[in-house]
């Protein structure tokens, strides 16, 4: 039922989006475009999509803004509790976990979101991408979620070399998500966000377009 | 069910409705007209659709009248109470992730409505807009809700520039909505409430079409 | 069945489209973005939609590119007939109604097309705008088809003023279309085309974004 | 009717497909893969998708073979036909004008295709694309149909440079395709088919894989 | 219509069906169970699934029985017919094309059908796929149809060689179907139809099972 | 419902899907592809589908991903929790009866998935295969489950020989699920995971493509 | 709702079956033959349909196997509790009656199953029919279900005759199972399952076939 509200009636914003993570041999970047879309309409040119949710570990989100925003609210609350109670850092792993099953266990009525966790722990960079019902894989080069996904795949799978840099490793993420706006009508906006985690913590840059 | 009954069968009124709301240098700025309908018919010329909710902080509403006006009853009982536990003012941000958080917790049966909170606190003028299922965007510039919200962003695309003051964006607003309801058949009424929230507080006018 | 199919299955371009018309003192002008998509695919960034059918008749195309490509090339062919068998031009309300007979014909299987028909001609500048079955209006001031109208059109009832002439008119089509392009996502592309049709003829200029 | 057949009923072949065009300064190269499904299973690894209708035309098929193989067979016959009539080679423009009169007039019993006719004539290389219902673009740079589409396009977007040279328009619509051939469950094979067309004539080489 | 009628409605025989064909160095082997269903219902443990058409060319059937069968007489006629006024027999591939162009021809009310003609001519063995509208597929190496035909891939997958002989060939036809018989509830029957179809002519055998 | 939004909105990851298991003599055999799809998209090509959930008891995982790694983490659970209150391990039946029954009282909402549970226990080795709602069978032979089961299924009822041993069954496996990669668009993947499971544990091996 | 799943979209064994029952004057005799499918699929060739619930009663099963599979573990442990309840075996009448009253519970979810309690009690032999919704009927001669039951009804009302023995009885079950596996789709495998029951209690053989 929920669903069927989300295309017919509901007016709701989604982000059409475009986001993309990498693993780099020093950390991980994840960059997102700024569109939200509500039906035909831009909603806005400048949505936020990458929340760090700990101090080296970030979520990129595309689906419903509400459900996504939900889950980045719940998410920085578990970590900060998570911290508390095992005087310890949960690992990106575990975070990833811990959304799957909060996610899995909503699937009856579930969160319309497609989700990237992404960040450095002491096992180094790692990338774990989320389907709206908790289906949870490791992705050991890149991954890109939202309707502008198969254009910066693309780019991806034709420019991703093991081993890239951090630095090198924003370049072409920026390159995969322009050429996704330039062929995306649900990707778009003024700028790309661009997240750089390494064992220093999160570093998120505006490259303006 | 509940929606697809609001389309066919109950009686129910709606405000089909332009509002907008603009980021000013010294202030923001929110304005609706006052139609209100029951199917096809013109319930009423003379509709309420922007609530003060605190001293600077308003709300306007858009969607179906009784779910907006339960919002608006709840959100005046919460920042009241806000107050007297935390003897402090809510901020502008705080009382739309309140208002986004009730939004969300009802997604299974959806209050029917699009929303802007929009205000003035201790960080200067703010406008938030919310979805049926509480996606939540900071706007930097301006936004527009209802059935004429894409007559009004084309006025306020074409003619809104940054740094512009409370007055001259009341006046801009006047016109979006004015170009509303000349082409939008949710959009009318007899006059158009404009709201101008500075640090002095909230002052509603009345402009007469 | 055919707008059927359309929808649902059969890969076909569509012009989400903005196009917008003005009568002016001294001629008309027709404008268009240059966007067609494929579904969620952006097809092309350099589509005509603006076609010259006669020295000073033009039409403008929104809806399916196939369809609308085909009455381009009927209404050339009928307009060259026209002149050769009756010695004279038509004039634009002629061609419009000719137009308007075509696709009133072919309801059954109509062509999937919005379209305005520009033009000077003995009796001065007009502008006529057709739905999908050949519902036709004369336009005295202004109009907009596709997926950005709205928009376009707040833009126009706000800044639009009798008596306008050719160059102030190009003028706010292009902020027109400019505002559509932000809050549309059928609408874009790299440049924005701007027809000025006067009594000597139609003169089709391209504006870079 | 017919349509509904093809998804639900009949067994059909259908090419998922990733075909490319690139006007490059000295030619045009068009490439494809070679996969055809029936349903979920895969009926050829060595599917011909690269046909020569003329001496220095080609088409590329997309979509259901039978349809997109009849329409090769007419095209074959109508181009000799238009050769012994007029004494002169057809325009690669007027090929493709005349494919697209024959999908369009045949739209309520649509081909379900998605074709590219490309070549080389006295107006030097040209790329033309076609919807199943005869939507016809002239593409000044790139064009990709199919289910991997999307991914091919990043890659050439992200690629695609002006004035490329054939030779580099062949390594590029390659790289274009792997990408495709990677991620999209519909494109495949054993090997790429790469045509370079010049005014020396058509070029079919196999890429293996 | 016609088809929904098949399974709802129409007491129709269908021959859910396994058949397959090998190109081999020195000739082709189709071969196919006996068994035909009506709905749930086994209607005959003996059908015919193999059909001469020339002195050298053979088709397979797998759909209802009713139209594949109008398609062989048609076949037979069509042969005889081009053998008389060509005064020479037609080759494998001018049958298949003949076949798809009466498959292609009658798509809006299609034959139910999936065909294999398989045949040695002057250019050695050949196979030719077909489906329901005309889809035509040269083979290099072999084929299946019908409702076994991904369990007897399998076993040709996994077990052909390039420059089989006729008896391996044959041999490894009768491994397929007898997997698929096992796999399949549409497949079956008390034997196996095997021909070989060298330049010597068509040589049908019965394999008990 | 929920089945309903899996199909058409959800974007949720699934694999599409070749495992096999076979009885041996001195032990079983699973193996399984790596490729993971999201509508037409390959989500991965390196996903995990074999999961031991025991020291000689594995799980292979077929159908939507979030909800088979949920019932991996699950049984994990549950057999540690029954070795701690029994104080010795559990059977392989009793492992795949205690998932039936999760499974079965999950058939509201149910998990869409296709399961093998094999080991090795004091009774030997054991294969049982279950379906979404909890439908057991112990497979004597062999099994195979997912889109490309039938083509696997081929090749192994091609070529099964009781008294197999463990390594001529991974062999065999390796053959199976070869041919399904050649001919399922859902399966695939640049490499097979194969599990040998024998009284002295579990190894799993990677055989690349 | 369930219902719909099972046939459209999940992964569900079915056993198509025939089994049949029959009184005879010394006891009940009931069959089954051991084939079950997964849409066209063979799933099994050994699949359990008889199942002992006590010393002198037995189950056969029909439909789903996950949701027979249950009501048999459902009834051994109701048995065995009201043994331990009331000292004494249930009757047949008494078993059938429960299973029936279990079944009706769960309409709104129903079991897809059709079911045969067949036994021995102080009262003789009796056999009762259910249904998918607890339809209870006492066979006062003999009963089949499944896909294949009208064959094998055809048999029975041929060659049944009132006092049978045991010995006869199974030879006739045996030949109703055997014609309508040659018949019926559903039905089939490598042996009839016969099971008879008299005072002594239950005997199950196995005919191959």
């Amino acid at each position: 039922m929920y669903l069927k509200y989300l295309d017919e009636k509901l007016p709701v914003k989604e982000t059409g989006t475009t986001t993309v993570g990498l693993v780099c041999k020093d950390g991980v970047v994840v960059a997102a475009e700024k569109k939200s879309t509500l039906g035909y309409l831009v909603a806005s040119k400048e949505s936020e999509k990458i929340f760090p949710i700990d101090d080296r570990i970030a979520m990129t989100i595309a689906g419903v803004s509400g459900d996504a925003q939900t889950l980045v609210r719940y998410m920085r609350a578990e970590l900060k509790l998570f911290e508390v109670e095992n005087k310890r850092k949960i690992s990106v792993k575990g975070a990833a976990t811990l959304l799957a099953n909060i996610l899995q266990s909503n699937k009856i009525f579930p969160y319309y979101v497609q989700l990237i966790v992404a960040g450095f722990d002491d096992s180094g960079p790692a990338i774990f991408s989320l389907d709206a019902i908790g289906g949870l894989e490791e992705e050991k080069k890149f991954f890109s979620t939202g309707s502008g996904s198969p254009i910066a795949l693309g780019v991806l799978e034709d420019g991703y070399k093991p081993e890239i840099s951090v630095e090198e490793g924003a370049r072409l993420a920026i390159r995969a998500i322009k050429a996704a706006i330039e062929r995306d009508i649900g990707s778009g906006g003024k700028a790309i966000d661009v997240a750089k985690i390494t064992k220093e913590g999160i570093s998120i840059e505006r490259h303006e377009l």
